[in-house]
């Protein structure tokens, strides 16, 4: 058996980033994985300008009564401050050459005559905001590798950015095998299962931002196993089966691969998982998820997610994402030799914020996926007593 | 001025939920909000099954060494068990009527002549799971209310439900209004700037699942502003706005509101932020955000996504997303009267998860809401110290 760690580190080190990128209006970019850094070509603000509402003026002069000599609304270009007098001005509004600072208007007493008078000190510089203070011209803005959020467009558009160069969507394939397999809709016959896995790793390759390709079921035989392989290898970057890869099961997915690729069979120390396949066939990436779906699910979330968003161009896989968190349980029979991942709840509870665990942490149906919203990790022979923290994986 | 709690109180209250609802297919369902409990019509497992491979036995009988009277695949049906038998069975396969035990092969001594005996002592009922161990037949395996998560689509399908009810999805009308607005791509003169608030906000409603109609910029006159007022509130739920809703602000948005409908405006202790404009034109809810991108970013993260949330109909909007996390950095120049919302980074250090705080904290530019992947919340007049724990709004 091989750690969890070590499992990620290899499958990590064997992602081979999509080469092609595309160029996509900014309104179609979020998700998508930046290919290139975004470096700004202007200043933003582009010119100093005014913090407040109030009265450009220099301030060495500022101690005196001053006529108004211009009028600058936001938008405007302003004409060089006449030598003895202030400017009207008001927030994001150019500052006119020759002043030196803003003073905001409640600081200042007009006269009946117009001119102003300021009750306080005036500092240089006080209440301007500078040419590229917040983004400077040449700036990396956004970092290739980046997965590309709502914000961040909004900060493309910020410096003028229509559209960005991002990698293309990786293509996944998918099948599923097993003659027990039933779609959901149709009538089950006795010891037959619906094909569950299908209708978790679809939606979440495309949550992904992958371009799923999903081929339905296939017939548990070694030739259409084969030949199901290798169209998904002509169509996709990956291929990914569920089910097939443990030792004794009856299906063809191993004998296939092995026969089509290069097939390298884990013993993982996870539980729920334990086997996971990896390989290749011809260019295309080969993962074998076990065929259980709560093992299945777990071992997409701690292995393989990481895996294909590496494989997608993306920099950072999510460990940041990871928290420690008090548990409100205990758990007195760890398994001794697996690291062990518990289906969590983060709760309030006198508000604080703990983990709660689902009762039944066994690996039959996924009701524990889906009523969790996190993977509480735990050491092989980690025995849990509340209040002890314990590091999650959010799902 | 009122608090981020009593608006987001006064929101919620206002938020219905819509009321058409429509079926959609398992693999077009994630994202969307279930619109009726999901029961169960069926046992998971169907029936009592091995947990094992092994054998299935009475257990009053197993002292002894018994013929093996039958063998039980996964996916047949088996024979009553013969007396004074046992049956080779395996994982998954249905237990035959009779026997009450499985005995893991590892413990089984198979004889010459093919029977087997058993080392260990049999207990009635080991290693079978019992039918509807998992689901029972009529629970409730997802309850209205939920946003559809792929381990719940999974589910749904292991217990054979092809589609699933759920709220149609929200429409939300977009339209930016402001002269010196220009769309990333085109050349801005001086005094103009880029629309940033439409690239963050059309991504963002897409993903909240809402259906967005992007009006774009709307020309900087009250006939244009009341025209395309009524124009989005004849064709969506909810009309949503940037900018215009400050005093003192030159632009029409605020007074056309008042002549279609009805306008509450909110002056709110939040920072950054502070305007926000709520009300009805027709049968929709208007939300004017703040001009500003930053104070427009964090008030709709922080008031108005969990609005839209309540209003598709899900139950939960997510306060158990936040997280209490320490701090790394001082705050000693607290706003006095108004919570502050700081953009934050979640980073470790020394195998600890800490909070930074981005340097410029300034509402300028999106810099700082692109760089964040949270908003620490402060009370006003709140002095931050390294290792203080705060609440954290994930972006």
């Amino acid at each position: 058996m091989q750690t969890v760690d070590q499992t990620r580190d290899w499958l990590l080190s064997r992602a081979r980033v999509v080469t092609t990128t595309e160029t996509v209006s900014l309104l179609d970019a979020v998700g998508r994985v930046l290919a290139a850094d975004l470096v700004s070509t202007l200043d933003v603000p582009p010119h100093d300008n005014s913090a407040m509402d109030g009265y450009a003026v220099r301030a060495v002069a500022a101690a005196e009564t001053l006529p108004v000599s211009q009028r600058i609304p936001a938008g405007t270009v302003p004409q060089p401050l006449a030598d003895g007098s202030v400017a009207r001005i008001f927030t994001g509004a150019v500052i006119p050459p020759l002043a030196d600072a803003v003073v905001m208007q409640e600081q200042a007493e007009v006269q009946a005559d117009g001119s102003v008078r300021f009750g306080a000190m005036v500092k240089a510089g006080q209440n301007i905001r500078r040419r590229g203070e917040d983004i400077a011209s040449g700036q990396v803005v956004l970092a290739c590798g980046q997965r590309l959020r709502d914000a961040d467009l909004g900060l493309a558009a910020a410096i003028g950015q229509p559209q960005l160069s991002v990698y293309r969507p990786l293509k996944v394939a998918v099948f599923f095998t097993g003659d027990e397999l039933v779609e959901p809709g149709q009538p089950a016959a006795a010891g037959q299962i619906y094909n569950s896995n299908r209708y978790w790793l679809v939606p979440a390759l495309r949550q992904l931002g992958c371009e799923v390709i999903d081929l339905g079921i296939i017939a548990d035989t070694l030739t259409a196993t084969r030949t199901a392989l290798r169209d998904a290898a002509n169509l996709a970057d990956v291929v990914m089966t569920c089910g097939g890869v443990s030792v004794g099961e009856e299906d063809h997915v191993k004998a296939a691969v092995e026969a089509e690729g290069e097939l390298q069979l884990w013993k993982i120390a996870i539980k729920p998982g334990k086997p996971l396949a990896s390989g290749r066939i011809g260019e295309a990436d080969f993962i074998g998820l076990p065929g259980n779906p709560v093992s299945g699910y777990v071992t997409f979330a701690v292995l393989v997610r990481d895996f294909l968003r590496a494989r997608m161009g993306e920099q950072e896989q999510g460990r940041a994402a990871v928290r420690l968190l008090p548990a409100a349980f205990e758990w007195l029979k760890p398994d001794v030799k697996r690291e062990e991942f518990l289906r969590v709840r983060v709760m309030e509870r006198d508000g604080q914020w703990v983990l709660q665990r689902f009762a039944n942490q066994g690996s039959g149906v996924l009701t524990s996926c889906a009523w969790a919203d996190g993977l509480a990790r735990l050491q092989p022979g980690q025995v849990v007593q509340p209040g002890d923290l314990l590091p999650v994986y959010p799902l």
